[in-house]
């Protein structure tokens, strides 16, 4: 499942980056930075818890239920493509 | 498409409500209520907001993706009643 | 006070263009419009509704705790600011 | 300033449970986990970081703007003691 791994390693990529995120907001906080600076670094990271969600749908959605790019069903392949930007529009 | 018809005319009464909350926002503005009280109004405003767009998200992927009730292949069935839940849980 | 009574205007005029939105949403349903249509008209009556909170909560810090632009303490003054900043980034 | 001290263990102890949380996520993803069961632990880490940012916006309106419960001005304590429930009901 190449696709699968490939998506995987992505996703690791990602929750790493948002432990690093995170590692940067309790260093900003034990470094006493100024709250406002701290909210913008908070900021970052629910934009980022964000993103994650959108594609962990998006790859539910296409390994689970109906990839848009390969099933052979014309309609419920736009169905399901209009539902992934739905999720876009509405979780970012 | 009985269902079609009943799911709209839920739609449509969750429509007509949430006009009717809007109206009442703006009678409170208008009488100089409190801001306190009108913040109040307008958080309700927004949970029917989000109200309505889960159900407008759940019925596009039982019409036009997978019904779980009705599809034929158990897994993609079992996908799509496991988003309906996700969409739920992140958008209520 | 005139800058009440601008700002009640401002925001008048914000619930009376919701409201237009959600009867375009309606209008919308009622002639069974496509789905995805529909939810990109709900996102923007969503987006129209975090702008009137971010403008409620606004107002209320200016009028009701600290006006940035008008409060003798400094500190205090800068303080309300980047609430108010803060208020934005979170909420639009 | 024995208050920010308290505060600012609090919000350490917050962020060493988010890191945590975060771990768990990477575990789960790792060990080929359900969608859905991933989707739940995320769930909870987007609610923890939302409890954060509640938190230190109170801090910040507390510390850097008016604490409801010192300001001699009583109407600007109640403002500022509203202003704290909005941001509750806004952000959780």
């Amino acid at each position: 499942m190449s696709h699968t791994t490939k998506e995987k390693a992505k996703l690791l990529a990602r929750i790493r980056r948002l432990k690093g995120q995170m590692e940067a907001v309790e260093r900003a906080l034990e470094a006493e930075v100024a709250c406002g600076d701290i909210l913008n670094l908070v900021a970052s990271v629910r934009g980022a818890i964000n993103g994650l969600v959108v594609e962990l749908i998006e790859d539910h959605i296409r390994m689970h239920v109906v990839d848009p790019d390969m099933d052979p069903d014309a309609e419920r392949a736009q169905g399901a493509a209009e539902l992934i930007d739905v999720v876009r529009t509405y979780l970012k």
